[in-house]
């Protein structure tokens, strides 16, 4: 299996994801409240919708960043990508939820917002099983890695993994500022890269 | 992350929202109407899909167009792009709003195609967005560019921009002709082009 | 515009629309049939499906076989791609159709696949406008195309329209006959070839 | 036709395929139930989305190195690769009725886990089908294989075959097991490969 060949396929997942969260968007059919009061009801699907596209848009970013060290796919690796692609692709879902709980707003909010922080955790889990397995698997990774590097990159999933189950809390607090948190916690992500990977070998070139 | 692989993400959600517009088309579950005649009274979404099928693809040309003249992506222009996706793969949604509203008629009318102005309008900046910094960014367009290109670009984005501007004000004039109007402003995009690319470096053919 | 590019948007919206096609299976929510009676009702789902993508799949087939005569998109070939896309892309709408005028029977099952039955002429003139182009056009093509392979390519576009006009017309005597002669239409499709493509130029090579 | 361009089509229907099946898991419109309640409800769906997300990717990996073997692809290839395609891409919709089965219980569960089953037994046959037809026709595969290797891929389909026809019957006795069952067997084939393909030749690594 080609390094080129998970990417592409994962990078398809990940595209269909991003764009089925569209399909949260729709007015109610046969009912009989005018338009715009239908589109301003449903500002909770809009700001879920934003959340979901951008974490998902820095998860594919991340993703590749995360590809960038494998030298070498193996079966255990292709398992461990299959399992943070079932939790991402399913993120329309706690999507959905999350955008009917602030309608309904009182526990449904509360339930409907732990829900999707919760799916969150479960992708930061399956992403640091990934980067433990590629740190630690020696033929898996382009280049040994720093002592520094492998610190910085524990710091890094430890950092969104306490994120996550703070807003998993949060949930019960606040459910709206819990979404926005996600929203922030994606855009920490987006700043506080990986290391670098090496420069690719001759290999890492023919596959792309 | 190379070129080749921000147009594959791109080119994915796009080809995924183009194909989603179909999903608006449906008969009704349970309704004791003739086919035949529910056939007839969804013209509105007829229209609304084909003006939406042509506007995602001429963007779709011009994404690629906007592509060409960039040498390297950083990480600004990931998240600028990934803005632009967001905009446009919510365009289902503005079409479904833009067919019930001509549906209904009256204000819903009124409303919906402001609605589906507005989202046009969004994306017009989220292309111009790209497009400044694309030009302004020295490192990252492929040659500098002629002034009078810049001239000429800075008119093409703002005729654009105005365009949009006054469909959102014809939306509460007739709906209908502004419907119409989006489709027009669509085939405008697709003869009126960005300046011709520079040839494409070395950098540039190994990343396609 | 690189014809690989074209081609690989192309691939996706066909992968897309062959796969939406499963949405029209489903359940109805909240029916107090039992689940093998719900099934055992939606026969005309399967068969439509079945039809449906065996068509899409056969076109897939022919969209690469027409592209491999091209040695050069221009624009109005850009577009008249995308006017085949639009009406390939809306099958599952008509597909769904097809389903539901056989489930009712009568005069709904008439309109139903006439309505199925246009979307396919359609369908085939859009690719009789592509292969005009194409072999009028002299620097779109790969090689000039013998007079007598132009006259088996002009007999096996007008040989598939005539089939699609006559089920327009067996819709109002037989619905299901009508839908399985569709089948039938895409399976001569299957064999019934274009002329074979010149061996791929250079050019060809490096854009695949 | 190239295997890439081949293989590049499958990907992309089955990554939608696996990407759709969120789509059956969504709250119920209108409902007054808590979201708690509601998403309690559910544990079919999940359960379902589970092992389907699974058997998808899994096949998945197969069909990668199914096509390992393959040489050249002929016309009778890309058929039975459409009918395999066809019988996965299906796979959304038994696998919505095997969670409504299981929600609904009796007799329902019974019926819509055999309907889950029966459609893992006709993918089995279509991947049987392309696997004979690429053994037996010599210029399709990449190199003779040997006797010990045919025997051993032939006791690997008809394991598959023969565990679908039991669970098959086991969804008369114990729904909740056959569902189980089927994410078993897929782990099954994630372990019991293929044996391994030749050394791709220079048109292989050229058309990936």
């Amino acid at each position: 299996m080609k390094i080129a060949r998970l990417e592409a396929f994962s990078d398809g997942v990940l595209a269909i994801a991003i764009t089925l969260l569209v399909l949260d968007l729709h007015l109610t059919d046969g009912s009989d409240k005018s338009i715009g009061r239908q589109l301003a009801d449903q500002w909770p699907s809009y700001l879920a919708y934003l959340v979901s596209f951008v974490v998902i848009g820095i998860m594919w970013v991340n993703h590749h960043a995360l590809f960038q060290h494998v030298a070498h796919v193996d079966r255990a690796l292709l398992f461990l990508n299959l399992g943070l692609l079932l939790v991402i692709a399913v993120l329309p879902f706690p999507t959905s939820v999350a955008a009917e709980g602030l309608r309904r707003g009182g526990n449904d909010a509360r339930v409907a917002l732990f829900t999707y922080s919760l799916a969150q955790v479960l992708i930061a889990l399956a992403f640091s099983a990934i980067w433990v397995y590629i740190v630690r698997k020696p033929g898996i990774r382009q280049q040994p890695m720093s002592a520094s590097d492998q610190r910085a990159s524990i710091r890094r999933f430890s950092a969104g993994l306490v994120a996550y189950l703070l807003l998993c809390g949060l949930a019960f607090v606040s459910p709206i500022a819990t979404l926005i948190g996600h929203g922030l916690v994606a855009v920490y992500y987006a700043f506080e890269q990986l290391p670098d990977a090496p420069l690719a070998g001759p290999e890492r070139h023919q596959a792309s």
